[in-house]
C-alpha cells in the first residue's frame, strides 16, 4: 500500500499549477501546439477511419452501481413522420431527445469532475462548482481536443486479449509497452490504453466489464505521462484506474494526479478493439485522433465520439 | 414558384438510390474514400484548429417555434464535489445529465429525420420508425463523418458579413463561390456554407437568427451537391433551405432532394465566423474535417461538435 | 388454458362500447355520481389518513426489465440555496427537476394504455395515439377520480402477510372476500386489492417483487367488476395480472378486458400494508378515496399519489 | 416599504420554530388532526368534485423567465401500441416518460424550498440540501395533505373577475373576505385565495399570467395565516406573493414568513375559477381538500393535482 506522503511526493514532481499561469483551465491540453496538429496529420498513411465510442442506448455500460443517477441513456421520440403540411406532396419529419449522464459511456473527465482538499487544478476552489454547474474548468474550458494519438497496446504487449482483472498499468509498463511497440510518446500526444477490457462490454458481459478489479491504471502511471508531456489520456475500461486503488485513503489517485495536478483531462469507455487490430498489422501506432466533447456548458465532462485516423 | 413536376425531375435527376446497393444506408459518405480522408490530412498546413459547435444551454438557438419539444438543452448535477469516502485525503467528484433534444443545437440530420411520400433514402419505408426510433438509417448507420471539409464563403462572396434575409443560396451561386475563391469541390469532400446567419446567435439575437425568411439554401442546390460529387454539407442556419421554400407543395424539398434523394446528411448550426475569417487570410478553403455524431442509437440526427483543422 | 374464444365470450358480456355514448372516454368513472361522491365523504369516520403510494426515486420498483425506458425517476437539482438578490436578508430557493416514466410507480393505466386488435376503448382507434401522445383517452380524459373505496383484503382473508407467487385472484375469490370481511362493494365504487405483494418491495426485495409469478388478478376477474359495478380497481404489485396469463394468445387479458373492453382505469404498485392492518382492526372497509393523476397531457398513464381517509 | 427590523418582528410573532419539537418536519400541517379530517368529510354535500391542476405541458405557465431550467414539461413516448407479442389477439401497449421541474406548474412548495440566513424551518441549516436533495424538510416529510378548505374568493368579494396588477392581498383584505362570506377559517383549515389571475393563463396568455407585479399576498398575509392557526394555503397564481415586494431586502417575505418560519407549505398555480364560481351560487365555501403531492424523494416541492370535493 502506498501512503499518503508517498503520494503527495509523486503529486509534487508532476504538478502543473501555475505553469502556463494563474488562470489557466487547460492544463497539459496546451501542450498541443499547431506543430503537433501538423504533426498529427502527417501520421495519416492509409486514410482509415476508426470510431472509438460505445453506442449510447438503454444497452450502455452502466449498471446501476456507482455514482446515483449515471444511468444509461434514454432517447425517445419527439415526432415520428410527422407531415410538415398538407397534401400528399409535404415532406414529413421525425425528431428525437435524449436523457443522458454525460459520463454515461465514452467521455472526458473535465478538470472539474474531481477535487481534492477543497481544490481543483491550479488550485481553483472547489466550491467554484455549484448548482448552475462548474463556472471553472468546464469541459469548455479545455478548448479543441485534437492532437496526435499513440495506442500503447498494454494487452497486445502481454499475449493476450484482455488483461487479467486487477493487473496494474504502470509507469513502467507503459514505458515497456512504448519501447517494445518502437512508438515513441512525444510532447502533446494524445496516449491511449488499450487493456482489452471494452471486450467483455462488446461481448454483452457489462458486470464483468465493470466489475472491479479490472485491468487499469495503476497510482504512478501519471509519472509516465508527466515525463512524456503527455496532451490527454484515455482507457478503455469505466474506472480508469484501479479499483481498490493503491493509495486507499485517496481512494482515486490517479485521477487526483492527472486532473487535479496535472491539469490532464482523461477518457473512459473508449473501444479500441478494432483501432488495435489496425495498428498491430503494420505497426504503427501514431494517428490523428479528433475528440471534440459536446459543449455542454459548465459540464463537468463531455460526452464524445473520438476517432483515429490512420 | 416551382412546381412538384419540376420538383420531381430535379429529383430524378440526382438520385441515388440503388447507386451503393440496395440495402445501403450511407448514401454520400460511400464516396469518402480512405484516398479522400489521406488528401485531408494533407490539407493541414498550419495546424490550426477550428470548433464549429454552439453552446449547448438553456441560452441555446432554440426559441420554442418549431419541432414540439425541440426545447434548449438542460444540464443538472448529479452530485457536487461528493466526497468518495470519508477522510481527508479522499477524493471528491462531481457529474452531470442533460435533457437534449438531439437537433438542439449543431447537428446532422440523419437520413431518417425526413420521408417523402412514405419513403427514404433507397426506397426505405418510413415506417421503419416507430416509437423505438429508426430501425434503417438512423445517424449510427452512416458510419465516420470524416472527409476534406471546403468552405464556401457566400456572404464573403457577396461582400457582406451575413447575407440578408431570404438570400437565395442557388446552385449557381456555390457554383459562383467555388470558383471566385478557387477552392475546387471534389467528389468526397464535406461543404460548409457560409452565410454570416449565425451571427445573430452570437450577438445574442436568437429570434433573429431563426425567425425566417434567412439566408438559406434554394431548392436547386442539392445539384451543385450531385455534379460535384458532395459527401455531407452543413449551414451556419437553423432552417438549412429557404423557407418559405420554392417548391410549396414539398415545404422542405432540399431535405427530401438531400435526405430523400440523394442519401445526403447534412448540418445545422454550424459556427462558421472564425473558420471563415482565417480561411480569407491565406485563401486556404480546405481542411481536415471531423464531425463524429454521438452515437445515440437509432436516432434520426446526431449532437455533433466538428471540428475543421487547417 | 383459456382459449380465445372463451375469452371473447366473457369479453362480450362485461363490454361497456356505447354504454355512455359513442364519444365517451371515461368508462366506468362515469358510475361515480354525486351521490356516491357523498357516500364517499360519510364514510370517514375517524378521520385516518392513508397515504398509498410509493416513493418516486432511484431505489423505486424498476428493474430494468420489461417495457424499454420504464427506469427509476431521476431527480436533480435546478438549485440549491440561491439567493435571490444580494444582500444578507434576502431569501435563497432551491428547485428540482425529475425525468420519471408515467408508470414508474404508483400510478394509474389510462384506457389508452392498451390496444386489442387495433382498437381501444369504445372502439377508438389505437393509431389515435402517435409521437404527440394519446389524442383519444389520455388520463386527462378520465376526469377525476375521487369515490369511495372498498379494501378486499385477499391476503389477510388467506390468513397470510402476502399470497404465494402465482395465487390467482379470481372472481370467486374477489366475491368470498367482499363476504367474509361484509364490505358490499356497491356501484360507483373504488376497490383496492390487497395481495401482501408490496411487502416484497418495501422489504427491499426489488426483484422479489416484481418477478413473475406474482400473486394478481386471473382472467375472469373483471367479471367480478362488472357485476358489482366497479368504476375503477387497484392492486399492490405491479403487473396487476397473472403473467404468465391464463389466455396466452392475448398475453394480458385483465388489461384488456379492463382498459379496453369495460373502459375502466386500474391502478398499480399502490401501497395497501397500512391501510389493510387498519381496516382489519375495526372491521371498516371502505373510505374517501382521492386518486387525481398527474395531468400530463395526452399521456397514456398517471402517476398518482393515492389517498384513503377513514 | 417595510424595513427588515419590521419584517423581523413580525416574523418573531408568527414563528413556530419549536413549537411541535427540535425534530418536527411536518410545521403547521401539524394542526391537521383527525377531527379536522372528519369535519373536512362532513362538509362534502353536494358530491361535486373540482380539480384544481393545469394540465401539465409545452403549453405550461413557464416563458422561460425565472428560475433557470423551470421549463413547461416534455412529454414522449416510451412505445406505441408496442405488440406484447406475436399473433393477431396480442395485446400491445403504451408508454410514457415525462421531463419536468417539479414546479413547472401546479405544486407545493416543501418547507425545503426556501432559506433565510442559512435556516430553514426549525432552524435547520439550509446546506442541509445538497447534490442529493433535501436530506431535511423535504416533500415526503410533510407527510399527508388532506384536510377541509376553504377558498377565499377576493376576486369577487372586489367584484372583479380578477383583481388588478399589484393588488395587495394583505391580511386585512383576507379577514375581510372571511367575514363577508362568512365562511370561518378554523384550526387546521387549508385556505384557498382565489385573485382571479388564473383567468389569463386559461385564456392563453402566459405573459399576462406570469409578468409582475400580479395580484398577490402583501408582506403581512401570514399574520392573517398565524392567527387562524392555517395549515396550508395556495393561490391561483405564480409567484404567490407580491414582486417586488413590499420588503425589498428580504425579497421573498412571504416565502420566508410561511416557509421558513411558520412552517406552513404554500401552494401556487391552483385553478380556481370554477371551485369558485359553484361556492358563490349556495354560498358554501368549505370543502374536503385532497392535495397529496406527488413523492419524488428529497424534492424540495410536490407536483399536485389538488381536488376540492363540495
Amino acid at each position: 500500500m502506498v501512503t499518503v506522503d508517498q503520494f503527495d511526493e509523486l503529486a509534487s514532481k508532476i504538478d502543473n499549477w501555475g505553469r502556463w499561469g494563474p488562470d489557466d483551465e487547460r492544463g497539459t491540453l496546451n501542450l498541443v501546439t499547431p506543430e503537433v496538429v501538423v504533426k498529427a496529420a502527417r501520421s495519416v498513411v492509409s486514410g482509415e477511419t476508426f470510431p472509438l465510442a460505445m453506442g449510447l442506448s438503454l444497452d450502455g455500460p452502466q449498471t446501476g452501481a456507482g455514482v446515483p443517477g449515471r444511468i444509461n441513456p434514454v432517447r425517445t421520440m419527439l415526432g415520428i413522420n410527422v407531415p410538415i403540411a398538407e397534401g400528399e406532396h409535404a415532406a414529413a419529419w421525425s425528431d428525437d431527445v435524449v436523457y443522458s449522464p454525460v459520463q454515461a459511456a465514452t467521455h472526458w473527465d473535465a478538470l472539474s469532475h474531481v477535487s481534492h482538499r477543497g481544490l481543483m487544478y491550479n488550485g481553483i476552489p472547489a466550491d467554484s462548482i455549484d448548482s448552475s454547474g462548474a463556472t471553472r474548468l468546464a469541459m469548455e474550458a479545455a478548448g479543441p481536443i485534437v492532437s496526435r494519438g499513440v495506442l500503447l497496446d498494454v494487452a497486445r504487449y502481454e499475449g493476450v486479449d484482455r488483461l487479467p482483472p486487477g493487473y496494474p498499468v504502470t509507469r513502467d509498463v507503459l514505458a515497456a509497452v512504448e519501447q517494445a511497440q518502437d512508438s515513441p510518446v512525444e510532447e502533446g500526444d494524445i496516449v491511449l490504453i488499450r487493456t482489452g477490457q471494452a471486450r467483455r462490454f462488446l461481448e454483452g458481459d457489462k458486470n464483468g466489464y465493470r466489475n472491479r478489479p479490472v485491468p487499469a491504471l495503476d497510482w504512478d502511471a501519471p509519472l509516465y505521462f508527466h515525463e512524456r508531456g503527455v496532451a490527454a489520456t484515455a482507457t478503455d475500461n469505466m474506472s480508469f484506474e484501479l479499483l481498490p486503488s493503491s493509495v486507499p485513503e485517496v481512494v482515486l489517485p490517479v485521477h487526483v494526479l492527472c486532473l487535479v495536478r496535472m491539469g490532464m483531462v482523461q477518457g473512459q469507455n473508449f473501444v479500441l478493439e478494432d483501432l488495435g487490430a489496425a495498428c498491430a498489422v503494420d505497426r504503427r501506432y501514431t494517428f490523428h485522433l479528433g475528440a471534440m466533447p459536446e459543449p455542454f456548458l459548465r459540464s463537468t465532462g463531455g460526452m464524445v465520439h473520438p476517432v483515429a485516423v490512420r
